[in-house]
Protein backbone atom coordinates (compact mmCIF):
# COMPACT_ATOMS: atom_id res chain seq x y z
CA UNK A 1 0.00 0.00 0.00
CA UNK A 2 1.71 3.36 -1.30
CA UNK A 3 -0.12 5.70 0.07
CA UNK A 4 -0.90 4.49 3.92
CA UNK A 5 -1.94 7.94 5.89
CA UNK A 6 0.77 8.89 8.50
CA UNK A 7 0.23 7.02 11.69
CA UNK A 8 -1.22 3.58 10.45
CA UNK A 9 0.89 0.85 10.35
CA UNK A 10 0.53 -2.81 8.33
CA UNK A 11 0.95 -5.85 10.77
CA UNK A 12 0.36 -9.02 9.02
CA UNK A 13 -2.92 -8.45 7.07
CA UNK A 14 -3.73 -5.94 9.80
CA UNK A 15 -4.31 -2.12 9.80
CA UNK A 16 -3.27 -0.46 13.28
CA UNK A 17 -3.21 2.81 14.88
CA UNK A 18 -0.49 2.85 17.08
CA UNK A 19 -0.87 5.90 19.31
CA UNK A 20 2.69 6.89 20.58
CA UNK A 21 2.19 10.94 22.03
CA UNK A 22 3.02 9.06 25.51
CA UNK A 23 6.31 7.88 26.85
CA UNK A 24 5.87 4.69 28.75
CA UNK A 25 2.47 3.48 27.47
CA UNK A 26 1.01 3.04 24.40
CA UNK A 27 -2.35 1.96 22.71
CA UNK A 28 -2.55 0.39 19.61
CA UNK A 29 -6.20 0.09 17.22
CA UNK A 30 -7.00 -2.31 14.80
CA UNK A 31 -8.28 -0.35 12.20
CA UNK A 32 -11.42 -1.87 9.71
CA UNK A 33 -11.19 1.50 7.22
CA UNK A 34 -9.68 4.72 6.88
CA UNK A 35 -12.69 7.21 5.90
CA UNK A 36 -10.75 10.51 6.09
CA UNK A 37 -6.94 11.33 6.35
CA UNK A 38 -5.93 14.92 5.22
CA UNK A 39 -3.11 17.25 6.72
CA UNK A 40 -5.09 20.80 7.62
CA UNK A 41 -3.38 23.76 8.19
CA UNK A 42 -2.94 22.97 11.91
CA UNK A 43 -2.76 19.15 12.13
CA UNK A 44 -3.00 15.91 11.23
CA UNK A 45 -6.71 14.51 10.35
CA UNK A 46 -8.38 11.50 10.38
CA UNK A 47 -11.41 9.89 10.88
CA UNK A 48 -10.43 5.73 11.22
CA UNK A 49 -13.53 2.95 11.05
CA UNK A 50 -12.15 1.09 14.51
CA UNK A 51 -12.97 -2.33 15.51
CA UNK A 52 -13.50 -1.80 19.03
CA UNK A 53 -14.71 2.30 18.97
CA UNK A 54 -16.31 2.41 16.08
CA UNK A 55 -15.44 5.61 13.77
CA UNK A 56 -12.91 7.61 15.49
CA UNK A 57 -11.18 11.29 14.93
CA UNK A 58 -7.64 11.53 15.25
CA UNK A 59 -5.63 14.51 15.27
CA UNK A 60 -1.85 14.11 14.79
CA UNK A 61 -2.14 10.66 15.69
CA UNK A 62 -3.72 10.86 18.71
CA UNK A 63 -7.25 9.33 19.32
CA UNK A 64 -9.60 12.35 20.33
CA UNK A 65 -13.24 11.25 20.25
CA UNK A 66 -15.12 7.81 19.03
CA UNK A 67 -18.85 6.57 18.23
CA UNK A 68 -18.41 4.49 21.10
CA UNK A 69 -17.80 6.59 23.89
CA UNK A 70 -18.01 10.74 22.64
CA UNK A 71 -21.15 10.89 24.49
CA UNK A 72 -19.70 10.52 27.79
CA UNK A 73 -16.93 13.18 27.61
CA UNK A 74 -19.35 15.63 25.71
CA UNK A 75 -22.48 14.80 27.78
CA UNK A 76 -20.40 15.69 30.73
CA UNK A 77 -19.09 18.76 29.41
CA UNK A 78 -21.64 20.58 28.43
CA UNK A 79 -24.90 19.55 30.98
CA UNK A 80 -23.05 20.11 34.42
CA UNK A 81 -22.58 23.95 33.58
CA UNK A 82 -26.15 24.16 31.76
CA UNK A 83 -27.93 22.60 34.33
CA UNK A 84 -26.19 24.63 37.49
CA UNK A 85 -27.00 27.92 35.12
CA UNK A 86 -30.58 28.97 35.65
CA UNK A 87 -30.82 30.80 32.33
CA UNK A 88 -27.95 30.35 30.09
CA UNK A 89 -29.25 32.48 27.04
CA UNK A 90 -25.28 32.68 25.55
CA UNK A 91 -23.02 29.81 25.25
CA UNK A 92 -19.74 29.74 24.03
CA UNK A 93 -17.63 26.81 23.18
CA UNK A 94 -13.82 26.91 22.79
CA UNK A 95 -12.71 24.09 20.61
CA UNK A 96 -15.24 21.57 20.54
CA UNK A 97 -14.71 20.54 16.93
CA UNK A 98 -16.46 17.34 17.09
CA UNK A 99 -19.62 19.21 17.27
CA UNK A 100 -20.69 17.37 20.59
CA UNK A 101 -20.32 19.63 23.20
CA UNK A 102 -22.56 22.13 20.66
CA UNK A 103 -25.18 19.46 19.85
CA UNK A 104 -25.61 18.75 23.64
CA UNK A 105 -26.24 22.50 24.70
CA UNK A 106 -28.86 22.70 21.81
CA UNK A 107 -30.70 20.54 24.04
CA UNK A 108 -31.85 23.08 26.27
CA UNK A 109 -34.53 25.62 24.63
CA UNK A 110 -33.28 28.64 27.16
CA UNK A 111 -30.37 28.50 25.49
CA UNK A 112 -31.13 31.09 22.27
CA UNK A 113 -27.18 31.71 20.98
CA UNK A 114 -24.50 29.40 21.09
CA UNK A 115 -20.64 30.48 19.54
CA UNK A 116 -18.65 27.58 18.96
CA UNK A 117 -15.29 28.98 18.16
CA UNK A 118 -13.21 26.38 16.50
CA UNK A 119 -9.32 27.10 15.13
CA UNK A 120 -9.67 24.07 12.65
CA UNK A 121 -12.72 23.85 10.16
CA UNK A 122 -11.55 20.27 8.82
CA UNK A 123 -12.06 18.76 12.08
CA UNK A 124 -15.72 20.80 12.61
CA UNK A 125 -16.40 19.68 8.13
CA UNK A 126 -14.84 15.91 8.68
CA UNK A 127 -16.73 14.92 11.45
CA UNK A 128 -19.97 16.36 10.47
CA UNK A 129 -19.96 14.20 7.81
CA UNK A 130 -18.11 11.39 8.85
CA UNK A 131 -18.86 11.20 12.29
CA UNK A 132 -23.01 11.83 13.18
CA UNK A 133 -22.53 9.26 16.54
CA UNK A 134 -20.99 12.17 17.98
CA UNK A 135 -21.56 15.25 16.23
CA UNK A 136 -25.26 14.35 14.99
CA UNK A 137 -25.19 16.08 12.08
CA UNK A 138 -25.45 19.43 14.34
CA UNK A 139 -27.70 22.02 12.43
CA UNK A 140 -29.00 23.86 14.83
CA UNK A 141 -29.60 27.63 13.65
CA UNK A 142 -28.33 28.73 17.18
CA UNK A 143 -25.19 27.55 16.81
CA UNK A 144 -22.68 29.90 15.37
CA UNK A 145 -19.23 28.39 13.62
CA UNK A 146 -16.51 30.78 14.34
CA UNK A 147 -13.21 29.56 12.98
CA UNK A 148 -10.45 31.48 14.92
CA UNK A 149 -8.42 31.07 17.65
CA UNK A 150 -10.48 30.76 21.23
CA UNK A 151 -7.80 32.29 23.20
CA UNK A 152 -8.04 35.63 20.77
CA UNK A 153 -11.98 35.37 20.66
CA UNK A 154 -11.96 35.80 24.46
CA UNK A 155 -9.39 38.42 24.71
CA UNK A 156 -12.32 40.44 22.70
CA UNK A 157 -15.56 39.70 24.67
CA UNK A 158 -16.45 41.22 27.84
CA UNK A 159 -19.64 40.43 29.93
CA UNK A 160 -21.07 38.66 27.38
CA UNK A 161 -21.35 34.64 27.64
CA UNK A 162 -24.03 33.07 30.50
CA UNK A 163 -21.88 29.83 30.15
CA UNK A 164 -18.53 29.24 28.60
CA UNK A 165 -17.07 25.35 27.86
CA UNK A 166 -13.73 25.00 27.02
CA UNK A 167 -13.11 21.62 25.03
CA UNK A 168 -9.54 22.06 24.64
CA UNK A 169 -7.47 19.25 23.30
CA UNK A 170 -4.21 18.01 25.73
CA UNK A 171 -2.04 20.78 26.45
CA UNK A 172 0.67 20.14 24.07
CA UNK A 173 0.95 22.44 20.61
CA UNK A 174 -1.97 24.83 19.32
CA UNK A 175 -4.03 23.96 22.78
CA UNK A 176 -1.08 24.57 25.34
CA UNK A 177 -2.05 28.43 26.26
CA UNK A 178 -5.61 27.10 26.79
CA UNK A 179 -4.21 25.98 30.18
CA UNK A 180 -2.31 29.39 31.28
CA UNK A 181 -3.72 31.56 33.66
CA UNK A 182 -4.02 34.73 31.00
CA UNK A 183 -6.68 32.71 29.70
CA UNK A 184 -8.76 31.70 32.18
CA UNK A 185 -8.35 35.65 32.92
CA UNK A 186 -9.82 36.42 29.71
CA UNK A 187 -12.13 33.84 29.99
CA UNK A 188 -13.83 35.30 33.74
CA UNK A 189 -13.70 38.73 31.80
CA UNK A 190 -15.54 37.58 28.85
CA UNK A 191 -18.33 36.01 31.76
CA UNK A 192 -21.52 37.99 32.39
CA UNK A 193 -21.82 39.11 36.15
CA UNK A 194 -23.41 35.42 37.13
CA UNK A 195 -21.63 33.25 34.04
CA UNK A 196 -20.03 29.92 34.90
CA UNK A 197 -17.08 27.91 33.09
CA UNK A 198 -16.07 24.67 32.53
CA UNK A 199 -13.06 23.34 31.36
CA UNK A 200 -11.77 19.37 30.87
CA UNK A 201 -8.87 19.30 33.29
CA UNK A 202 -6.89 16.25 32.74
CA UNK A 203 -6.58 13.13 34.27
CA UNK A 204 -5.98 12.97 37.64
CA UNK A 205 -3.78 9.87 37.66
CA UNK A 206 -1.29 10.95 35.07
CA UNK A 207 -1.67 14.45 34.38
CA UNK A 208 -2.27 15.34 38.16
CA UNK A 209 0.15 18.99 38.19
CA UNK A 210 -1.60 20.11 35.15
CA UNK A 211 -5.47 19.72 37.08
CA UNK A 212 -4.17 21.30 40.09
CA UNK A 213 -2.87 24.15 38.06
CA UNK A 214 -6.01 24.41 36.46
CA UNK A 215 -7.59 24.24 39.66
CA UNK A 216 -5.41 27.00 41.35
CA UNK A 217 -6.17 29.33 38.38
CA UNK A 218 -9.88 29.21 38.49
CA UNK A 219 -9.94 29.50 42.27
CA UNK A 220 -7.88 32.46 41.84
CA UNK A 221 -10.83 34.10 39.52
CA UNK A 222 -13.79 32.45 40.47
CA UNK A 223 -15.51 32.14 44.45
CA UNK A 224 -16.93 28.94 43.68
CA UNK A 225 -15.01 26.23 42.17
CA UNK A 226 -15.40 22.77 41.93
CA UNK A 227 -14.25 19.31 40.26
CA UNK A 228 -16.18 16.86 38.60
CA UNK A 229 -15.40 13.40 37.45
CA UNK A 230 -16.27 11.16 34.92
CA UNK A 231 -15.19 7.62 33.13
CA UNK A 232 -13.65 8.39 29.42
CA UNK A 233 -12.84 5.24 28.34
CA UNK A 234 -10.67 6.19 25.60
CA UNK A 235 -8.71 8.61 27.15
CA UNK A 236 -5.53 7.60 29.46
CA UNK A 237 -6.35 5.53 32.63
CA UNK A 238 -10.35 6.54 31.63
CA UNK A 239 -10.33 8.95 34.74
CA UNK A 240 -11.27 11.99 33.85
CA UNK A 241 -11.68 15.59 35.39
CA UNK A 242 -13.37 19.00 34.82
CA UNK A 243 -13.91 22.02 36.60
CA UNK A 244 -16.33 24.41 37.00
CA UNK A 245 -15.30 28.13 37.82
CA UNK A 246 -18.59 30.13 38.86
CA UNK A 247 -19.34 33.95 39.77
CA UNK A 248 -22.46 33.34 41.61
CA UNK A 249 -24.44 30.04 40.63
CA UNK A 250 -23.65 26.47 42.13
CA UNK A 251 -26.71 24.59 43.05
CA UNK A 252 -28.22 22.04 40.59
CA UNK A 253 -32.54 22.58 39.57
CA UNK A 254 -34.49 21.37 41.87
CA UNK A 255 -36.12 19.92 39.02
CA UNK A 256 -35.03 16.38 37.50
CA UNK A 257 -33.06 16.22 35.06
CA UNK A 258 -35.05 16.00 31.64
CA UNK A 259 -32.92 15.46 28.64
CA UNK A 260 -32.46 12.64 26.06
CA UNK A 261 -28.65 11.26 26.86
CA UNK A 262 -26.96 8.23 27.02
CA UNK A 263 -24.72 8.70 29.96
CA UNK A 264 -26.15 11.38 32.27
CA UNK A 265 -29.04 10.92 34.31
CA UNK A 266 -30.44 13.18 37.39
CA UNK A 267 -28.05 10.79 39.95
CA UNK A 268 -25.07 10.95 37.69
CA UNK A 269 -25.23 14.94 37.74
CA UNK A 270 -25.92 14.74 41.66
CA UNK A 271 -22.78 12.45 41.96
CA UNK A 272 -20.13 13.57 40.02
CA UNK A 273 -18.90 16.19 42.58
CA UNK A 274 -18.58 13.05 45.21
CA UNK A 275 -14.21 12.82 44.55
CA UNK A 276 -11.95 8.86 45.77
CA UNK A 277 -10.47 9.84 48.71
CA UNK A 278 -7.09 10.60 47.16
CA UNK A 279 -8.63 13.76 45.32
CA UNK A 280 -10.04 14.94 48.45
CA UNK A 281 -7.18 15.23 50.69
CA UNK A 282 -5.15 17.34 48.47
CA UNK B 1 19.57 -10.39 26.13
CA UNK B 2 19.29 -14.25 26.18
CA UNK B 3 17.19 -15.12 28.82
CA UNK B 4 14.39 -12.04 27.59
CA UNK B 5 10.99 -13.29 29.98
CA UNK B 6 7.96 -14.16 28.04
CA UNK B 7 6.09 -11.43 27.28
CA UNK B 8 8.47 -9.00 26.84
CA UNK B 9 10.03 -7.10 23.71
CA UNK B 10 13.11 -5.10 23.42
CA UNK B 11 12.10 -2.06 21.09
CA UNK B 12 15.70 0.09 20.68
CA UNK B 13 17.16 0.45 24.16
CA UNK B 14 13.69 -0.20 26.17
CA UNK B 15 12.41 -3.36 27.21
CA UNK B 16 8.02 -3.28 26.76
CA UNK B 17 5.51 -5.40 28.00
CA UNK B 18 2.69 -5.31 25.08
CA UNK B 19 -0.60 -6.71 26.26
CA UNK B 20 -2.24 -8.85 23.01
CA UNK B 21 -4.87 -10.32 24.56
CA UNK B 22 -7.23 -8.64 23.32
CA UNK B 23 -7.82 -8.60 19.12
CA UNK B 24 -8.88 -5.46 18.35
CA UNK B 25 -6.77 -2.88 21.43
CA UNK B 26 -3.36 -3.76 22.61
CA UNK B 27 -1.34 -1.60 25.48
CA UNK B 28 1.83 -1.49 25.91
CA UNK B 29 3.85 -0.82 28.87
CA UNK B 30 7.90 0.74 29.03
CA UNK B 31 9.16 -1.76 31.78
CA UNK B 32 11.93 -0.38 33.97
CA UNK B 33 12.87 -4.13 35.58
CA UNK B 34 12.03 -7.69 35.69
CA UNK B 35 11.47 -8.55 39.33
CA UNK B 36 10.00 -11.84 39.20
CA UNK B 37 9.54 -13.82 36.46
CA UNK B 38 8.49 -18.06 36.19
CA UNK B 39 6.30 -20.43 35.02
CA UNK B 40 3.91 -21.20 38.09
CA UNK B 41 2.09 -25.21 37.74
CA UNK B 42 -1.11 -22.92 36.48
CA UNK B 43 0.65 -19.65 34.68
CA UNK B 44 3.33 -17.49 33.88
CA UNK B 45 3.95 -15.09 36.47
CA UNK B 46 5.89 -11.96 36.58
CA UNK B 47 6.25 -9.07 38.87
CA UNK B 48 7.50 -6.22 36.57
CA UNK B 49 8.67 -2.60 37.54
CA UNK B 50 7.15 -0.22 34.97
CA UNK B 51 7.44 3.57 34.58
CA UNK B 52 4.15 5.02 34.77
CA UNK B 53 1.95 2.46 36.63
CA UNK B 54 5.41 1.31 39.42
CA UNK B 55 5.34 -2.72 40.12
CA UNK B 56 3.18 -4.37 38.45
CA UNK B 57 1.73 -8.01 38.61
CA UNK B 58 1.30 -9.92 35.32
CA UNK B 59 -0.01 -13.18 34.69
CA UNK B 60 0.38 -15.02 31.42
CA UNK B 61 1.06 -11.58 29.85
CA UNK B 62 -1.58 -9.51 30.84
CA UNK B 63 -1.78 -6.88 33.48
CA UNK B 64 -3.73 -8.10 36.53
CA UNK B 65 -2.78 -5.18 39.03
CA UNK B 66 -0.41 -2.62 39.51
CA UNK B 67 0.76 -0.32 42.50
CA UNK B 68 -0.61 3.11 41.07
CA UNK B 69 -4.30 1.65 40.96
CA UNK B 70 -4.45 -2.10 42.62
CA UNK B 71 -6.35 0.29 45.75
CA UNK B 72 -9.43 1.07 43.62
CA UNK B 73 -10.09 -2.30 42.45
CA UNK B 74 -9.28 -3.66 45.85
CA UNK B 75 -11.37 -1.36 47.96
CA UNK B 76 -14.11 -1.42 46.15
CA UNK B 77 -14.70 -5.13 45.85
CA UNK B 78 -14.46 -5.53 50.05
CA UNK B 79 -15.76 -2.03 51.54
CA UNK B 80 -18.95 -2.11 49.81
CA UNK B 81 -19.72 -5.89 50.66
CA UNK B 82 -17.91 -5.34 53.86
CA UNK B 83 -19.95 -1.88 54.95
CA UNK B 84 -23.84 -3.50 53.95
CA UNK B 85 -22.98 -6.42 56.45
CA UNK B 86 -24.19 -5.71 59.95
CA UNK B 87 -21.46 -8.05 61.22
CA UNK B 88 -19.33 -9.88 58.90
CA UNK B 89 -17.72 -12.16 60.90
CA UNK B 90 -16.69 -14.95 58.20
CA UNK B 91 -15.20 -14.05 55.63
CA UNK B 92 -14.06 -15.87 52.06
CA UNK B 93 -12.57 -14.18 49.09
CA UNK B 94 -11.83 -16.35 46.35
CA UNK B 95 -9.05 -15.89 44.00
CA UNK B 96 -7.23 -12.04 44.80
CA UNK B 97 -3.95 -13.78 45.27
CA UNK B 98 -2.79 -10.29 44.91
CA UNK B 99 -3.34 -10.40 48.59
CA UNK B 100 -5.17 -6.38 48.48
CA UNK B 101 -8.96 -7.52 49.28
CA UNK B 102 -7.82 -9.62 52.18
CA UNK B 103 -5.69 -6.80 52.98
CA UNK B 104 -8.75 -4.30 53.11
CA UNK B 105 -10.96 -6.89 54.97
CA UNK B 106 -8.19 -7.11 58.19
CA UNK B 107 -9.31 -3.21 58.51
CA UNK B 108 -12.66 -4.52 60.11
CA UNK B 109 -12.77 -5.65 63.73
CA UNK B 110 -16.17 -7.61 63.47
CA UNK B 111 -13.98 -9.71 60.92
CA UNK B 112 -13.31 -12.52 63.20
CA UNK B 113 -12.07 -15.63 59.99
CA UNK B 114 -10.83 -14.23 56.17
CA UNK B 115 -10.43 -17.67 54.24
CA UNK B 116 -8.33 -16.57 50.75
CA UNK B 117 -8.82 -19.31 48.62
CA UNK B 118 -6.47 -18.92 45.34
CA UNK B 119 -5.32 -21.72 43.09
CA UNK B 120 -2.32 -20.40 42.46
CA UNK B 121 0.55 -20.39 45.79
CA UNK B 122 3.43 -18.43 43.91
CA UNK B 123 1.06 -15.40 42.83
CA UNK B 124 0.50 -14.80 46.78
CA UNK B 125 3.78 -15.63 47.70
CA UNK B 126 5.68 -13.00 45.02
CA UNK B 127 2.97 -10.53 45.73
CA UNK B 128 3.94 -10.81 49.44
CA UNK B 129 6.81 -10.20 48.92
CA UNK B 130 7.49 -7.94 45.50
CA UNK B 131 3.89 -5.86 45.19
CA UNK B 132 3.48 -4.20 49.06
CA UNK B 133 1.65 -1.24 47.81
CA UNK B 134 -1.61 -3.66 47.02
CA UNK B 135 -0.46 -6.71 49.23
CA UNK B 136 0.43 -4.40 52.13
CA UNK B 137 3.02 -7.68 53.30
CA UNK B 138 -0.67 -8.92 54.47
CA UNK B 139 0.32 -11.07 57.85
CA UNK B 140 -3.06 -10.88 59.70
CA UNK B 141 -3.61 -13.99 62.07
CA UNK B 142 -7.06 -14.11 60.90
CA UNK B 143 -6.33 -14.58 57.29
CA UNK B 144 -6.00 -18.26 56.11
CA UNK B 145 -4.50 -19.05 53.09
CA UNK B 146 -5.99 -22.08 51.08
CA UNK B 147 -4.21 -22.67 47.78
CA UNK B 148 -6.80 -24.48 46.05
CA UNK B 149 -9.62 -24.65 43.78
CA UNK B 150 -12.11 -21.99 44.71
CA UNK B 151 -14.65 -23.81 42.65
CA UNK B 152 -14.19 -26.83 44.58
CA UNK B 153 -14.10 -25.08 48.15
CA UNK B 154 -17.74 -23.26 47.89
CA UNK B 155 -19.06 -26.76 46.58
CA UNK B 156 -17.93 -28.15 50.22
CA UNK B 157 -19.08 -25.08 52.52
CA UNK B 158 -22.73 -24.98 53.66
CA UNK B 159 -24.26 -22.28 55.40
CA UNK B 160 -21.05 -21.12 56.26
CA UNK B 161 -19.84 -17.33 55.60
CA UNK B 162 -21.35 -14.03 56.00
CA UNK B 163 -19.60 -12.29 52.93
CA UNK B 164 -18.14 -14.07 49.98
CA UNK B 165 -15.76 -12.13 47.30
CA UNK B 166 -15.31 -13.53 43.94
CA UNK B 167 -11.73 -11.65 42.88
CA UNK B 168 -11.48 -13.53 39.50
CA UNK B 169 -9.33 -12.94 36.96
CA UNK B 170 -10.76 -12.37 33.05
CA UNK B 171 -13.60 -15.11 32.20
CA UNK B 172 -10.78 -17.30 29.78
CA UNK B 173 -8.70 -20.27 31.07
CA UNK B 174 -9.10 -20.88 34.82
CA UNK B 175 -11.43 -18.57 36.18
CA UNK B 176 -14.06 -19.31 33.26
CA UNK B 177 -15.82 -21.64 36.05
CA UNK B 178 -16.65 -18.59 38.36
CA UNK B 179 -18.59 -16.69 36.10
CA UNK B 180 -21.01 -19.83 35.37
CA UNK B 181 -24.59 -20.30 37.54
CA UNK B 182 -23.78 -23.65 38.91
CA UNK B 183 -20.59 -21.75 40.84
CA UNK B 184 -23.17 -18.94 41.99
CA UNK B 185 -25.29 -21.57 43.43
CA UNK B 186 -22.92 -23.26 45.41
CA UNK B 187 -21.61 -19.80 46.79
CA UNK B 188 -25.41 -19.06 47.45
CA UNK B 189 -25.64 -22.27 49.58
CA UNK B 190 -22.05 -21.96 51.60
CA UNK B 191 -23.33 -18.16 53.00
CA UNK B 192 -25.01 -18.29 55.88
CA UNK B 193 -29.11 -17.25 56.05
CA UNK B 194 -28.29 -13.47 55.82
CA UNK B 195 -24.85 -13.16 54.10
CA UNK B 196 -24.03 -11.70 50.81
CA UNK B 197 -21.71 -12.00 48.16
CA UNK B 198 -19.94 -9.61 45.59
CA UNK B 199 -18.04 -10.75 42.56
CA UNK B 200 -16.31 -8.89 39.57
CA UNK B 201 -18.78 -8.72 36.47
CA UNK B 202 -16.13 -7.11 33.53
CA UNK B 203 -16.66 -4.10 31.83
CA UNK B 204 -19.91 -2.14 30.89
CA UNK B 205 -18.95 -1.93 27.70
CA UNK B 206 -16.64 -4.63 26.45
CA UNK B 207 -18.01 -7.59 28.25
CA UNK B 208 -21.48 -6.04 28.39
CA UNK B 209 -22.73 -9.77 27.62
CA UNK B 210 -20.82 -11.41 30.30
CA UNK B 211 -21.98 -8.21 33.11
CA UNK B 212 -25.46 -8.77 32.07
CA UNK B 213 -25.05 -13.25 32.10
CA UNK B 214 -23.60 -12.71 36.08
CA UNK B 215 -26.35 -10.29 36.87
CA UNK B 216 -28.85 -12.99 35.32
CA UNK B 217 -27.17 -15.72 37.66
CA UNK B 218 -26.72 -13.80 40.42
CA UNK B 219 -30.90 -12.40 40.15
CA UNK B 220 -31.93 -16.36 40.16
CA UNK B 221 -30.18 -16.80 42.83
CA UNK B 222 -30.73 -13.61 45.56
CA UNK B 223 -33.90 -11.80 46.34
CA UNK B 224 -31.63 -8.48 46.46
CA UNK B 225 -28.94 -8.05 43.90
CA UNK B 226 -27.20 -4.62 42.43
CA UNK B 227 -24.36 -3.48 40.06
CA UNK B 228 -22.10 -0.57 40.85
CA UNK B 229 -19.07 0.81 39.07
CA UNK B 230 -15.05 2.36 39.83
CA UNK B 231 -12.74 3.29 37.56
CA UNK B 232 -9.95 1.16 37.36
CA UNK B 233 -7.36 2.33 35.32
CA UNK B 234 -5.80 -0.29 33.86
CA UNK B 235 -8.83 -2.22 33.18
CA UNK B 236 -9.59 -1.77 29.19
CA UNK B 237 -11.59 1.65 29.35
CA UNK B 238 -11.23 1.86 32.90
CA UNK B 239 -14.81 1.28 33.46
CA UNK B 240 -15.47 -1.45 35.38
CA UNK B 241 -18.48 -3.45 37.33
CA UNK B 242 -19.64 -5.72 40.56
CA UNK B 243 -22.33 -7.11 41.05
CA UNK B 244 -23.46 -7.90 45.22
CA UNK B 245 -25.93 -10.08 45.92
CA UNK B 246 -27.51 -10.60 49.07
CA UNK B 247 -30.26 -12.81 50.82
CA UNK B 248 -31.10 -10.07 53.35
CA UNK B 249 -29.05 -6.94 53.90
CA UNK B 250 -28.72 -3.95 51.34
CA UNK B 251 -28.50 -0.82 53.13
CA UNK B 252 -25.38 0.97 54.11
CA UNK B 253 -24.66 1.58 58.04
CA UNK B 254 -26.15 5.16 59.41
CA UNK B 255 -22.29 5.68 61.05
CA UNK B 256 -20.13 7.16 58.39
CA UNK B 257 -17.33 4.95 56.93
CA UNK B 258 -14.22 4.84 58.65
CA UNK B 259 -11.55 3.01 57.41
CA UNK B 260 -7.74 4.19 56.17
CA UNK B 261 -8.76 4.16 52.30
CA UNK B 262 -7.05 5.75 49.15
CA UNK B 263 -10.22 5.90 46.98
CA UNK B 264 -13.40 4.59 48.76
CA UNK B 265 -14.59 7.25 51.25
CA UNK B 266 -18.16 7.65 52.34
CA UNK B 267 -19.62 9.77 49.77
CA UNK B 268 -18.22 7.23 46.97
CA UNK B 269 -19.82 4.10 49.21
CA UNK B 270 -22.92 5.97 49.14
CA UNK B 271 -23.27 7.16 45.08
CA UNK B 272 -21.34 4.06 43.75
CA UNK B 273 -24.64 2.25 43.32
CA UNK B 274 -25.56 5.14 40.69
CA UNK B 275 -25.59 3.70 36.98
CA UNK B 276 -25.16 6.00 33.76
CA UNK B 277 -28.19 6.27 31.86
CA UNK B 278 -26.97 3.23 29.10
CA UNK B 279 -26.41 1.35 31.96
CA UNK B 280 -29.93 1.62 33.64
CA UNK B 281 -32.14 1.13 30.55
CA UNK B 282 -31.42 -2.00 30.01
Amino acid sequence: MNDMPKFLQRINQDLWLVEDERENMKISYRIKDVIFSAQSEFQHVMILDSYDFGRMLVLDGVVQTTSLDGHIYNEMITHIPLSIHPNPERVLIIGGGDCGAAREAAKYDEVKHIDMVEIDEMVVKVCKEHLPAVSGNLADPRVHFIYADGMEHVKEMKNHYDVIIVDSSDPIGPAKQLFEYDFYRNIHDALKEDGLMVCQSQSPLFHREIMEQTVKHIKQLFPIHKIYTATVPTYPGGFWSFTLGSKKHQALPEEPFDKKTKYVNDAILRTCFELPEFLRTK
